[in-house]
């Protein structure tokens, strides 16, 4: 990786920071945008820095979009009694992208975890239970991925909203042992939502 | 990939045209930008508009880098003597990283093809000729891929040089370090066998 000089050999390092891209193929990367200069290079720039500057948080459920109450929250056509719990905001799209759920979302940000000390606040239940009351919500479905710590984190949200009365679901066990949402394809997650089953 | 919000998408789909990202990894890739914007966002979105707005073609040898003339060119401890013939700056990278070569490079930008109609002019083979002349070159490496289009475009350029009298090779053919006979190609064994050795 030595050798691309100053400001690119910079550039290759940050980008080979990046999920599913090391130093080879970050370096591969910057090279084809180096010879399309102003069709690739100029334009990715430019939108990087603009969603740099406007993404945020959704205040209500803490999804990523460029507005502070994301567009899934701001549409009325979307139900407002049914929420659906996702650890990530890339479970979030994962669910969006599977199409199929009209309600609004619940970003929990993790899982529950003693290890690393992640406690329920962290992870934004007290929002949730905030929103059960202030939004009305009948249904919640914990739509958390099939492993360890999700399925604990689902018990424990099972556990704290049992007394509100509301009614809460989980994806169906079509998810395969230790999958993870963001890697399934859409039709089994569908098919998952489809199956929920009473908790 | 839809529903990720407005810019947010923009991005990813302009991400996923990199080579070796597809839009699922992209997705992954933003997604994980998103998350660190101060961290990792906006120190990208800063260098690719720095590395942009600064990146050029070396006037000389077609290395790209921040200068006019790129550090190779511009090193004064490198032989100028002699120059080694590359077909794409990120092939120059390749043999800059493997060392021992302490020369100067001449960038062809790709091989000739009949089919792409692809001649001399466009693969600066000219300024090639030109550079001999006044930089007093006495030798030329060819280091160009073990390919038909690199080897045609090998022969092409050995027999434009031949009347300057400067000596020309190529790379040698043979094993690559840690190759195994059995998990390489028939032209490389048969090439190795042809350029056998004495011991
Ligand atoms: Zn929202
Ligand atoms: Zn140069």
């Amino acid at each position: 990786m030595a050798k691309a000089p100053g400001e690119i050999e910079a550039l290759i390092a940050l980008m080979s920071r990046l999920p599913g891209l090391g130093p080879r193929s970050a370096r591969r990367a910057v090279l084809a945008m180096l010879k399309k200069r102003g069709l690739v290079m100029e334009p990715l720039a430019q939108a990087l820095t603009r969603v740099a500057q406007s993404a945020r948080d959704c205040q209500v459920c803490g999804n990523i979009s460029d507005h502070d109450i994301c567009p899934i929250c701001a549409d009325e056509a979307r139900a407002t009694g049914i929420v659906c719990v996702v650890e990530d905001v890339s479970d979030l799209w994962a669910m969006e992208r599977a199409g199929g759920f009209k309600g609004r979302y619940h970003v929990l940000g993790g899982t529950l975890s003693a290890l690393e000390s992640v406690g329920p606040e962290t992870l934004r239940i007290p929002a949730l239970e905030e929103r059960i009351g202030a939004e009305g919500i009948s249904e919640v479905i914990l739509a958390l991925n099939a492993t360890v710590e999700g399925q604990t984190t689902a018990h424990y949200i099972a556990e704290t909203l049992a007394p509100t009365g509301v009614s809460v679901s989980a994806l169906a066990r079509g998810l395969p042992m230790g999958g993870e949402l963001d890697y399934l394809d859409d039709g089994t997650i569908a098919a998952a939502l489809a199956a929920r089953r009473q908790l």
